[in-house]
């Protein structure tokens, strides 16, 4: 944790009825707080698979988990999925889209989902022809349309590999076949997401972009919390005048194919996926990759491990693998073929 | 009962499971149809105050109520609802907005529900200037951009009554404050309602415009019917590309605001102008008033009721004023200065 904002935390809420509680400290006193007697709810928002191991720890102690650590499901489902079963712990998504499906499904009895429909801004190359992506830079990568993120995150809504990232959570939160989780490309980023019924029904969630909402309900789920309408906006869509749709092109976002496949492999494949992507990207941010190699460093790791894939792993196998996908997936800058500079399209 | 489509509706279901009774005959056979001992949920979709009493038969016997009448709530709902609460019986809405409402909210915490969104096609002088409203005549009211209804619920759609009904109902059903229910113009009637919470995130029920859906929900509730994707076809957005959404004009549809006053007055007052505006709609569509006159009508009527108003009436006294309101109206065509012909505008 970074100390020097503990006292711009506790000055912030110097008002407030809560006083929060400050563990700095190592790796194992991240596993104790994990654990505390008082906590009901355990917020993950620990980035990569240092994550894992305190969130292992939270569901062991039978907290519930708001969850905002990627890996938690993307590397580590096949072994968490089962433990939060065993242990009776909710898993509650603490991002917009998987909060958007799990708000729809409230009351949902058994069985009535059939579809899920992410949407997706298309991020900052929506509306740059294909053929142009070959010769893009880091700084229009970083152009994102709605959301204010980091730049990990903003390059991965410009290769769509945030959504099918997601698309691999949904198959774990909610149990639904790759056949039945859909990408569409909403560029106004106000309905987070949509659920179809058996019986054909569509819900959907809307909001503004703001992360704080998500964040909130993890919290006071099943309830809600009274909000004013001067700190959090009202949804006027009378305001914005339209939303619109469109499907997603998979030449412009080979990411789709690479992540469906990957979730489709199951097992460690789709952690690996996540590492090699998250490598690729800082490669490219440090400009030593271009834009286009984020997908084909990718596709080379995937491929690399297809051989070695293990379909129920321990969490050392998790880890392992997250750790070598990094690896592999940075000793490609080197790959002759790769860069630079070739485009895969 | 039409007796003479009994032998369709058989041919029709000769191949499932399940074959209807009839039950032809008086109205003293309506109310024991509706409190048969086979049956579960009552559809009353008998048309005006004339199935008011069946549907209270039915309550009585603790059958839930599929409604599709409109009087129900609208006349009836001061009586109503006390009475559905007191035999423990569920009233399920079978038209298009209320059921999205409705579907929206399964799984709300108490409380949880902060504002109601009734979505609005616009109906066929959507986008007509409001100077040209004096001229039009029946043909054109009934020209309805998205839905194929009858005669009345066309012209209901051109005049935005049907809407401010609909808020009415909204109002009984779920217990909203006028203030928090609004109305939005939607033409792509794609969206057919939506719900705010109080953390200011917005739940919407999406799908084509087609009646089945939201009749099937009210006897599969809680529960979804798989249904076929060739004969219920799947929301295709990307296909629609986009959907609008503004303002309505309370100078074009001064329906709204006779339809919240009348609300928010209560009692007998939904049901004087709901049968005001049936008795106004016909003698517009008989050309014996003019478009505008509808309005005008409509608001004498309500005028006129003011005084004797009551806030908790008897079911006599509904039938009572439903019935006077339909003769004061009519005596409105010689009325001077309302018609031929003026406008109200």
């Amino acid at each position: 944790m970074n100390e020097s904002l503990v006292g711009e935390l506790k000055e912030a809420l110097a008002d407030a009825d809560y006083m929060p509680k400050s563990f700095p400290g190592s790796k194992a006193s991240l596993r104790s707080v994990a654990r505390h007697p008082d906590c009901v709810t355990v917020v993950t928002g620990i980035v990569g698979c240092a994550g894992l191991k305190p969130t292992v720890a939270a569901i062991e102690a039978g907290k519930n988990i708001a969850l905002a650590n990627k890996e938690t499901l993307i590397a580590g489902g096949p072994f968490v999925l089962p433990l939060a079963h065993k242990h009776n712990v909710k898993i509650l998504p603490a991002d917009s889209e998987h909060s958007a499906i799990f708000q729809c499904i409230q009351g949902f009895p058994e069985g009535a989902l059939r579809r899920i429909i992410l949407t997706a801004s298309g991020g900052a190359f929506r509306d740059l022809p294909v053929e142009k992506l070959k010769d893009v830079k880091v700084a229009d990568a970083l152009k994102h349309p709605n959301w204010s993120m980091g730049k990990k995150i903003t390059v991965d809504s410009a290769t769509l590999f945030n959504k099918g990232l997601e698309v691999i959570e949904a198959h774990y939160l909610y149990g639904s076949d790759y056949d039945n989780i859909e990408i569409v490309i909403h560029p106004q980023s106000i309905i987070h997401s949509m659920v179809e019924t058996q019986d054909s029904s569509v819900l959907a969630q809307l909001g503004w972009p703001d992360m704080r909402l998500p964040i909130l309900y993890t919290l006071s789920w099943p309830d809600r919390v009274p909000c004013s309408e001067i700190t959090w906006p009202r949804l006027d869509l009378c305001k914005l005048g339209s939303l619109t749709f469109k499907e997603p092109d998979n030449v412009k976002y080979p990411s789709m194919d690479l992540a469906y496949a990957a979730g489709r492999a199951g097992g460690t494949m789709t952690g690996v996926l996540s590492a090699a992507n998250e490598k690729a990207v800082e490669m490219f941010i440090d400009e030593k990759i271009k834009y286009l190699d984020i997908f084909k460093v990718v596709e080379l790791t995937c491929e690399k491990h297809q051989s070695e894939l293990v379909a129920a792993p321990s969490l050392e196998e998790i880890v392992h693998y997250d750790l070598w996908a990094r690896d592999y997936a940075a000793s490609l800058t080197s790959t002759p073929g790769l860069t630079p500079p070739v485009a895969v399209v």
